[in-house]
């Protein structure tokens, strides 16, 4: 790879989860665009922190890490000489820490119950600890593998929805940093510019961490892409002027009615979108897609510390006294999207027709 | 006035602009909610860098501190020795300076207007320069009391429309900050209170100078009034969870048909709240009525400095060589306006009839 291709001295994908000497390391996403560090855990309750802390964030990301995560926990447990029964103790008690670390993002739960599986037929099977280990790294590996080549998948089919020549409007981050590199919403706009599509992006900066302006327009100026910041106000008046021919944005879960859960901010972007006929569309893997939920109402929104409104960088923002309510996300219902982008092809309502598409790997 | 009526030693209503020793005095609002600190402003030069960095922003304070502005302009001019006609001279140099600072808020031009009327009127009439002096400054006391006493009579119109136990999100700050020192959107929350009304705001932090977090949460907090700040895009989430009774913002300009531009990110706001059949209301004084301006297509909207979004307290947000689109206003249609609420009482759909009891006090 060249030079030209590793903007900021990164390969594309972007090594956003990676295993290396019996750790897993994160590109550690609370210190972009300042400083590339990369977090090495080394045992199950340092990734639950970096995880907690939105070192590594990303619903298909987080659930990349946590399948790495229990390969660790058995791995460790092999290593200082646990058998295969208390080896499936530890990675019982890893998976309940790791699920015990975010909420809404149902790729967590989707990967851990993956992994779990696993471990518990293959124990069952009378495989050995190191063999089981091995096929826990494996399948994380795979994980891995799978989220590139479906986000590959994906962009392609959501690329073929754009104009030759189209500005596409984004919340959050869904690119490679919120995915196994490559990226979901963003993925669609690498797909657009790899087709030779004229694209550019207005970023909603995304408060209160600011993922768009931290990492999205860090990603997407790596990649050549044109970028403009936004506040997350100002998006209906942009809209409203007719510069954006799409709005495409990720997804946490998406329930089996297609209402979806996603970063705060994105349900009023949906309603803006309808208001002014511009194209509204969610990009995500089928794992992010979970058949066991019913609907927007029966997702569990994670309210942050408030802290994360109140102050920035050490800096209390706020006067002293004043408190502030801090939900990460907000539902946004089915009606207000265009379609959904995913590997399997782009599926457009009626959904809870559409979705069965995603078949079995769909879900936690 | 006892000390629980001076929250942080400030008296109620807020001395946000005022005249001390042929000074125009301001209420530093760059550096709330941190420190309270006066600006003074000893010429017109001073003022207009004022009214640029926002010390003094909201458009009836504004209105008030460029009347006060000409009245310093004419007075020094005469302290120096000028007659009526050089003294008008560089009253018309002023107004055109202070005219350049900001294009949206009505307000500005309506006090420009006013002052210079009189003084054009008073030499014409062979007045004195020093009788020209006092009769500018005693028109721009009387803008301040007026738009006082307007903030308590819109504020008593406004209380009415609300339950006896509510909830109001506002957005930006339309407080005693941003007026002569009552209030538009939160005279109508003082309002109801001191009618006994049982209020609680949320409060659109407000992005990117975080008027919300710094000013309205801070004269709230001061005032004994429960406020909870949330994140811009936060509001969507909490309109659909029906935590809201009623939305109330502040305008810098209405135009004739009733469309108005605010702070950036009030037209999501309009259009979540019509979503959620919570009412949408716009307190502003008659002064922020433009009958000039046919709708809000002719509104000149605001672009700022990018480094507002991209940098926050001298740290950049963003990496390097992302820019930004950063208005400072956004356009909200008159349809999803449930009401204007003036000193002159709730004006309701069709606005072209219902907006013309404003009369000659309207406009610029």
């Amino acid at each position: 790879m060249s030079d030209a291709e590793r903007p900021g001295g990164l390969p594309f994908p972007f090594p956003t989860v990676a295993w290396r000497d019996e750790a897993v390391v994160l590109l550690d996403q609370t210190r972009l665009p300042g400083a590339l560090v990369w977090r090495t855990c080394g045992d199950v309750a340092q990734l639950c922190g970096a995880i907690r802390e939105l070192a590594v964030r990303g619903a298909p990301a987080i659930g990349i890490a946590a399948a790495y995560g229990l390969a660790l926990a058995w791995r460790r447990a092999a290593a200082s000489g646990d058998g295969p029964a208390a080896a499936l103790a530890s990675l019982g008690a890893a998976r309940a820490a790791l699920a015990g670390t975010r909420p809404t993002a149902v790729n967590l739960f989707w990967a851990l119950g993956r992994q779990a599986r696993l471990a518990e037929r293959a124990v069952a099977a009378g495989a050995d600890a190191a063999t089981v280990g091995a096929a826990l790294l494996a399948q994380a590996d795979a994980i891995l593998a799978d989220d590139l080549a479906r986000g590959r998948a994906l962009g392609e089919a959501g690329a073929a929805l754009l104009p030759e020549r189209c500005a596409v409007l984004t919340h959050c981050n869904a690119g490679g940093l919120a995915t196994g590199g490559y990226g979901t919403a963003l993925g669609v706009v690498y797909a657009a510019q790899a087709s030779g599509r004229e694209v550019r992006v207005f970023a909603d900066e995304t408060r209160p961490l600011l993922q768009g302006a931290r990492l999205t327009a860090w990603e997407l100026a790596a990649r050549g892409i044109p970028v403009t910041l936004l506040c997350d106000g100002a998006a209906g008046g942009l809209l409203r002027a007719g510069r954006v021919d799409a709005v495409i944005v990720g997804a946490d879960r998406i329930a089996a009615n297609g209402d979806l859960a996603n970063k705060v901010g994105t349900y009023p972007l949906a309603l803006l979108a309808r208001e002014h006929g511009v194209p509204f569309y969610v990009a995500a893997p089928a794992s992010t897609f979970d058949p066991a939920t019913p609907d927007g109402a029966a997702i569990v929104v994670e309210e942050r510390n408030p802290d994360e409104v109140l102050c920035l960088g050490g800096t209390r923002l706020a006067p002293a006294g004043v408190t502030a309510w801090n939900p990460a996300f907000d539902v946004t219902p089915a009606r207000l999207v265009t379609a959904f982008i995913t590997e399997k092809g782009v599926l457009r309502p009626p959904y809870a027709a559409s979705l069965a598409v995603l078949g079995p790997d769909a879900g936690a």
